[in-house]
């Protein structure tokens, strides 16, 4: 087993026309639990939490790692990481790259009760998702006052057939999706995959931090599937004013996109799409 | 707000032939949180612990809760749970159907380092995928020993077409997922949606438990999209021979289902499918 990789091969059988015959090797894509563990305080007395487990597939670890704490609201920018390395153990054939450890900036301290709230009980404490939405009003105040793009519906209506290209793992596997980040003017800056529909969102929101390019409020989120609550928290966690998702969205993510005015697109093909949420960044409405 | 509701309506926009307009009334997946609350010990000094916070679409609430305990290795059948009530707030109005207390039979002592150790960090602890599966099965003997059902390939590829009609949820927004049981002479026994797929499956299995049908060893799971190592997982706590999916299985979901000689295939069509582990349940290949 080659670790690392994203994809891997098997035999397997197809049935057709009534009956079994061996497929040439079929790519499936990779799914390994990747462990994020948090370090931080002075060098001699440095603490070590690990703060989730995800099962994800290999590749763009650094950026899903960077991506995801940005979302929880750990780190604020790439400079609060000084360090990221994988935690290699004994049997370095069996345990390569699953562990990440990611080293703060001196001074930092960060607040992991905020994270328990969030991420195990998903900052819900049982409430209905009007009161979910209310909590994160709070915490949450993305900055789009940069932005008022006036956005082309012709473009958004592309933006599929400009991901396919690249969605290089899905083109062997049928069964990753992707996420991107597309200008309004319909060019593509940043697209990732993975077998977790937010693990994808987490690795280009990493890799635009790499890059210094947070807060995106000049960006439109690209979604290959469905858009439910967290991938709207996520992108709002990172300013990103304008969601086009080719699948449906929830009630609590249309909700959430609302109470922002976030622009909020799904059911997205080249000659049609439903618009959630957000209407003053068209022409049409503003 | 109304409380318990699965879907509701909107009013949108809808971008074609080059403009906007309104559309009637469209209708999303609802989208809330349910936090379950375990309960257990004599009444007079019971323990109750957070388990979980899930986003879920609302409505069977408590075979979600019980096909999840049982998933976790929690409970062992539907008796293990004396009683579920739904945990009202002070102001019922915002608060009424998303916190779930379950309470367990008495004597029943929850082994919650166990979870802390699946859910929380899943398995992992930064291992591989292949000692994932080797830790899983020290943990996990699926009875398949009732089972050899003789598979008819024909049967299993016509499944999707068979739960097209009752996936209600998803005709009315195109936004949520199915898993289902079926008999291998493709009767279908129980159809559950929801906004997550590991929630439709864990709804599908709590209602078996209802009804004292677990060990599911006479049963094919349906699942309409991809499967996961997460679903996978839970068929084989179930005793779940044969998986069938529309989608595409992961690396890890493969393995796993090898590992214990279940059967599982993916891309289901009405004409052909993709075996990927398994074929001895078909008559070609024993």
């Amino acid at each position: 087993m080659k670790a690392g990789g994203s994809l891997r091969k098997y035999a397997i059988l197809r049935w057709e026309e009534g009956k079994f015959s061996p497929s040439r090797q079929d790519q499936l894509a990779c799914e390994e639990p990747l462990e994020i563990r948090l370090c931080w305080g002075p060098l001699e007395e440095s603490q070590t939490r690990s703060v989730i487990s995800t099962l994800r597939m290999p590749g763009m670890d650094y950026e899903l790692a960077l991506g995801w704490l940005f979302g929880e609201g750990l780190i604020q920018s790439h400079s609060d990481v000084v360090k990221m390395t994988y935690c290699l153990g004994k049997n370095r054939a069996e345990q390569q790259y699953n562990i990440l450890l990611v080293r703060l900036k001196p001074g930092l301290n960060p607040d992991l009760s905020k994270l328990e709230r969030q991420s195990v009980s998903h900052g819900g404490c049982g409430l209905c998702g009007k009161q979910e939405i209310a909590s994160l009003k709070q915490l949450l105040q993305p900055d789009f006052s940069l932005i008022e793009p006036r956005l082309d519906p012709v473009i958004l209506a592309q933006l599929q057939t400009l991901a396919q290209p690249q969605q290089k793992a899905f083109a062997k596997t049928g069964g990753v999706h992707a996420a991107a980040l597309f200008s309004p003017q319909g060019q593509l800056q940043h697209l990732h995959e993975d077998v977790g529909r937010h693990n994808a969102v987490d690795k280009v929101i990493g890799a635009a931090l790499m890059l210094g390019q947070v807060p995106l409020n000049r960006q439109i989120l690209f979604l290959s599937g469905r858009a439910g609550f967290e991938l709207v928290q996520k992108a709002l966690m990172a300013s990103i004013p304008v969601i086009v998702s080719v699948g449906a969205p929830t009630s609590l993510a249309l909700e959430l996109a609302r109470s922002y005015e976030q622009t909020l697109i799904g059911f997205t093909k080249p000659e049609r799409f439903n618009l959630y949420s957000g209407a003053q960044r068209f022409q049409q409405f503003s």
